[in-house]
């Protein structure tokens, strides 16, 4: 019988796994075996840390419900979710970049009913030479108005024959992913703060075309340098312009102040 | 405003921690961070593969109880455990090896209420050199009899001025850890089984003397070299003998066949 120590602990963990079912499993788990083992090693991790990384883990779990995904949200502060992004979603320059979906895919209430100013976004869905695509669907959504990132995806549009499209949502201004759990605490600790950018999310589908999950960020906005969730960029910020009361994009007359937002999405082919 | 893309996106975040306010969690969630990531770009980790991550842990989260620690069983079987004692129990050569304390410490039956055959266990508490320690804690804990690797740690004995101590226990069998949740679910596709050895638990404790928390694992047993949790190593295999009936080592008549264990724990000094 061999000996077990700090030294060949992970070639004995791996050495079990040649009788995985399924090579990727077996790659994944081999390299996450390598890396989990690394960090430990690295770091020396004393054993009262390791029971709090545990408590930590199970806490995240815990707060599991269809509100909340701290596992996801962890993720998301880590820059984990931006990186399996980009990994995944590289595209020619020119092409409109994606970013993570968001904290959570909510069913919420109707963007009519939340606060705030209205905001029409407009804008052309087209192929990187220019070439309208017609009949995408681009849908919108927005954190909800009590300044949490939770996100609604509650309308679309189509776009017309010339790519053009036309939304209606709120004014959107920075958000807080929940700093409530454990994740919140984490932050903390780090001495980062859990303020996301203002936003707005987008996903844009047409067929024959790659899907396209992104997000537009509010020019000026203080906290793009700082995305708690690292989903902000250069190329996804634009002008949010003020318009005074008056005839609105939409046609109709608006009373009080809008606002304008400008964005073209750039698709590749599928 | 900077670009975010796969090769920057770990130095942004490792960037945003130069506020933590502890030293030491800035080191823990950086090295964390680095291979985190580097787990993610090695795989090329995908975006059903990371949501099917997260599904993993949250489900892992959610079986928490005062009976299930599923994210110290996802430890324990990919050697994190192992690997976390082995660094921080470095011990002379010729003391007692250190191994993980077991799935979950959970307050069970007295060991007398359990089936199976006595199994006396005795032995003496000693430094490297020899030397008796008197009064030293021994406490015993065994797996339930139900074939489950909970572990109870139901009594104890203190040993005496040459050292010598002797506690009974019941005859331990191979045990499975808990294999209906996710962790059950990755070792059936990595083709691993979900079996360890026969053992017993101790923890040793004296004053002056560096306590002690091991395991002793039964020489013959089908399991050693494959323990699922990655507790047992060459220098803690032991005989267990069988005796007929008889007198046993308490002074008692056995009137069925029992078991004779001897282990001497040596103790670093504190």
């Amino acid at each position: 019988m061999h000996h077990i120590d700090e030294d060949n602990i992970t070639g004995a963990v791996i050495a079990r796994h040649t009788a995985a079912g399924d090579a990727r499993v077996r790659e994944l788990m081999t390299s996450l075996v390598q890396h989990l083992h690394g960090f430990a090693r690295d770091i020396k991790l004393s054993e009262a840390e390791w029971a709090e990384g545990l408590r930590f883990l199970n806490e995240c779990g815990e707060l599991r419900s269809d509100q909340r995904d701290e596992f996801q949200l962890l993720s998301d502060t880590l820059g984990l979710s931006t990186l399996v992004t980009a990994l995944n979603q590289r595209r020619p320059p020119g092409c409109t970049e994606s970013t993570p979906a968001g904290p959570l895919h909510a069913a919420g209430p109707p963007l009519g009913s939340q606060g705030g100013d209205d905001c029409h976004v407009r804008g052309r869905v087209r192929a990187l030479d220019g070439t309208p695509i017609a009949g995408a669907q681009v849908q919108i959504g927005q954190a909800d108005a009590d300044g949490s990132c939770s996100v609604s995806y509650p309308g679309g549009s189509l776009s017309g024959a010339d790519g053009r499209f036309q939304l209606k949502a709120r004014l959107a201004g920075p958000c807080t992913i929940a700093r409530d759990g454990p994740v919140g605490r984490l932050l903390r600790a780090l001495g980062r703060h859990s303020w996301r950018p203002a936003h707005l999310h987008f996903m844009v589908s047409a067929a024959g075309w790659r899907p396209l999950v992104t997000q537009v960020f509010r020019r000026g906005d203080p906290y793009l340098e700082s995305d708690a969730a690292f989903g902000a960029r250069r190329s996804l910020v634009a002008d949010w312009v003020r318009h005074g009361p008056g005839r609105a994009p939409d046609g109709g007359t608006s009373l009080a102040p809008f606002y304008t937002l400008d964005f073209d999405f750039v698709l590749d082919k599928a």
